[in-house]
């Protein structure tokens, strides 16, 4: 196998946030599920927004968090997901690419505009979000540069983008190109809900696609639909080559064959919003893996990039996690 | 005089902020006087955005910041000013109307996008600010609702405006509807070099069309070409029924006929961005005097809001203000 030129290539939906803190009483006023991610149309972002206090804007997306951590970290990263020649558009680009992350899907001339995602920050610090996929859902195989694929060590790709059926597509040509270079896929659950909207599917791609799988407790325990963290454990073994669940301020456990490995969470300076907590997670665990760690280190890497983002609001590195893992590591 | 529905109305550019972090040498390199708001053309904007790191979008405008603050003070605010029918024209109009701020002023349907301002904020806490004015600049006579101008008891405009000619006539025609009905003009210098771009105009304003006068240090001694700010609180004592003069952390001056308050500053939680800080004293300030304060009271108002403001990145409050004075005053 030739040397990559590309550590990781992520790909997801392209959005940007629209962070709001919130109480908890407006939450169930809207009829929202706390901490989980909903899909809405237009009409429905238009209302909820309506309804929401002053907000922020900020790059998101969840592959998308994850590649802007690998790039803060020191790899090299590209990303793949779809944005409209719109302001947002123009914010989601400047944002990833200035992080240092090599995005070249060309933005779409027509068709619904740049997606987002209403965050509801709580006083918990946890978020609840609602996402109107706009163009991002209209992600196709065209859109996915094989060449980016087959150059990557790694390709890394949202549960999310299976809300939307030609994203799917691209994704699984992708996975295709990847297996087909000696390139290793990588995989994250995304999200309880979107766990249960695609359990077949997802059930075959952790046995038979997927070779690095990410999930929180509620996301493995919802595949395989069992009740605890451990019976979870136990099937998911035999199914990835590596597995890496995550469980908030738990830590995380990470399975490989017979090798398993407890990892302490990093503690945070203060907690104000775990958005991006897992995106980030990912990002530690594929950059020290890539980079030639042992999976212990990946994990404690993983760790550090999670506590950064989260004592922040915004679910981005707000410092050079490069600097932050010489120090704490 | 009958009761106002209105305490005050605001008149300004109506702006989306871009926030970046930098260093000091990102300012030097870009030809940036620290510390000033210059404005810029489309492109020079985009080449400026280009060279930015990741950045955060946030609702800002002086004059818009200043109605946020009245209304997170408890004050019947209202606002004047031009956005495009663009994603950032929403933000702009979500932002405002959700601060609780009344804003109808027509969103363009044609012409340049809504403003931004790309706020470089040094680890001094200081912002260095270019500003593309876009739509907001074409503001005219035609968009000054005469009614809500009357209906005003302070009716408050940016310095700032007197960069874009429309919008300039536009608020002489609002001054002079606010003194056909009894109301009260205020207005801010803005900065030291719109103050040196229109020496003339503002002196004349200052004489003979402002009852309440806000400049800083830098923008006060602009205004009267003297090396002292002793020297420039003598000349404006005579001009403006009220003058209140603002010098960062050595507090406020406010001066009307022969009543002088020297007000402190209020000290801040801690320093991270200055933006704003003006904007949100001349917010306590009209809260303070349009609610039958008294003007030192007023003034310690003016101080707490500043305080608030600049203990976040961004220029609008981020707790209530109305709970904040009740705590401190």
């Amino acid at each position: 196998m030739t040397e990559k030129r590309l550590d990781v290539l992520c790909i997801g939906n392209a959005i940007v946030d629209v962070l709001c803190q919130v109480d908890e009483d407006f939450v169930e006023e809207q009829g929202l599920l706390k901490g989980s991610m909903q899909l809405i149309d237009e009409s429905r972002s238009h209302e909820l927004y309506e309804s929401m206090g002053p907000a922020t804007e900020v790059s998101g997306g969840s592959g998308a968090n994850t590649a802007a951590g690998i790039a803060s970290l020191g790899g090299r990263v590209g990303f793949i997901g779809k944005v409209r020649d719109d302001q947002l558009g123009e914010v989601f680009t400047h944002d990833i690419r200035s992080a240092g992350v090599r995005y070249t899907t060309d933005a779409a001339t027509a068709g619904p505009s740049t997606a987002r995602c209403l965050v509801l920050v709580t006083p918990d610090a946890q978020r609840t979000m609602s996402t109107y996929l706009g163009i991002s859902a209209a992600l196709t195989p065209d859109d996915i540069d094989e060449s980016a694929v087959a150059a990557a060590s790694i390709t890394y790709c949202e549960g999310y983008l299976w809300d939307a059926p030609h994203a799917k597509a691209a994704i699984r040509k992708a996975m295709e190109v990847a297996a087909g270079n000696g390139g290793r896929v990588a995989f994250t659950l995304s999200d309880g809900f979107c766990v249960d909207r695609h359990r077949a599917e997802f059930l075959d791609l952790a046995e038979n696609h997927v070779d690095i799988l990410f999930g929180n407790e509620a996301e493995i325990t919802s595949l395989y639909e069992v009740d605890t963290f451990d019976e979870a454990m136990q099937f998911v073994r035999g199914h990835c080559e590596v597995a890496c669940l995550t469980r908030s301020e738990h830590g995380s456990v990470i399975i490989s064959g017979d090798e398993v490995h407890v990892i302490d969470a990093s503690p945070p300076v203060e907690v104000l919003d775990t958005t991006g907590a897992g995106d980030l997670y990912a990002a530690g665990l594929l950059y020290g893996v890539t980079s030639g760690f042992d999976l212990a280190t990946a994990g404690r890497i993983a760790s550090i990039a999670a506590a950064e983002v989260i004592d922040h609001i915004g679910a981005r590195p707000r410092v050079s996690l490069a600097e932050l893992v010489r120090a704490r590591l």
